[in-house]
């Protein structure tokens, strides 16, 4: 069945309404049967050969998001140290996580070996199991926007402790950490665009017909 | 501004009614400015650092798209042979691609060492550009679904050939590759389930609280 005009702009709506959000969580837990809502719309995402190979932890303990928060705190010690002058100091007034704040965490991973789906469409780019993942995310974070839940995804950490942390087996591959929570509001601008981490590019920039040809600003 | 329920309807929606369509393609090309929708879904994606990593191809040409097809054919003819009898049998009856019957296809790159977003998110995780782009396709993919727009990806070639093709540069990852066309209608599931090459998991299977414990049949 077609979707009415409403049901489109609703789509567009939480596409370009969607932000990374790393401030201003709400204290209040999310609803179970919200959160199982989020983690559907992240399970039906597609998946090569139906492999289905996400799954996901929900961190709610503080004790355990204080040791995230720590990994997280070391990587970016790091990078804040990798910059000169004037952009260390703009790295450094930029808030990029809400791992204690958000009252929950959800760490994404995928078992990119498993047999199921057969090896249907891996094998000459096997990469496309963990993409079924980043598939869920996506369907996770714009399902969040709907719901008023923000979502911020926190890469500046090192995977290893926090899959010794969280008892991951090896076979598995983190794929995100992600923070979640009511919000009040959702910035109109990405955070890192408003605070002149970075300029955007327009559309046409990116875009090219039958053969490559366009390349923006590298 | 809070999203109405039937906003956040229209959002699962289209999340539970996408599907990866390989069939049904209606001869009609997509009108230029549906496309660009589409495309600025994809590029309203999250992205790490704000490095807006992805370029698009739209492809068009048949000629093109008849040399696409060559390069899929082959790896579907190896992938073919990887089977065994019942499943074998079960493979050939599947309809894997439409790249010539949907009237435009869409190559998704990253360029995942650019230097904008100046490496933010990346220097423990690098993975997360190539991430970036994934959203970008599924941001696309829900959009065309509001639009009655049937998406297939194929992962079923080799890029090195479609890269020559496209004369896509060395600097560039080839993501993913898409057929695009509007379609009479969407399955209600999805055609491996349908066609029985692989079973659904549940949701409870793949979720777990606090610290790794599921493990559902690998």
């Amino acid at each position: 069945m077609k979707f009415s005009e409403a049901e489109r702009s609703a789509i567009y709506r939480a596409i370009h309404e969607r932000r990374d959000v790393r401030r201003g969580f709400v204290d209040r837990p999310l609803e179970d049967d919200l959160l199982q809502r989020l983690l559907a719309a992240a399970h039906s995402a597609p998946s090569v050969g139906f492999m289905q190979p996400s799954r996901f932890i929900v961190v709610r303990d503080l004790a355990t998001r204080r040791a995230v928060h720590g990994v997280f705190e070391a990587a970016n010690r790091k990078a804040a140290a990798s910059y000169d002058d004037g952009r260390a100091k703009l790295y450094s007034g930029l808030k990029l996580e809400g791992i204690l704040e958000a009252p929950q965490n959800l760490c994404v991973l995928c078992d990119a070996d498993s047999a199921r789906g057969h090896g249907l469409g891996r094998q000459t780019m096997p990469e496309t199991a963990l993409y079924s993942s980043v598939c869920a995310i996506q369907n996770l974070w714009l399902a969040a926007r709907s719901e008023g839940v923000g979502v911020g995804w926190v890469s500046i950490l090192d995977p290893a402790p926090i899959c010794e942390l969280l008892h991951i087996p090896d076979h598995l591959t983190l794929v995100a950490y992600l923070c979640l929570g009511y919000v009040d509001q959702f910035a109109s601008e990405p955070e890192l665009e408003r605070f002149g981490w970075e300029k955007r590019v327009g559309l046409d920039a990116v875009v090219s017909y039958d053969r490559y040809a366009a390349e923006p600003a590298r």
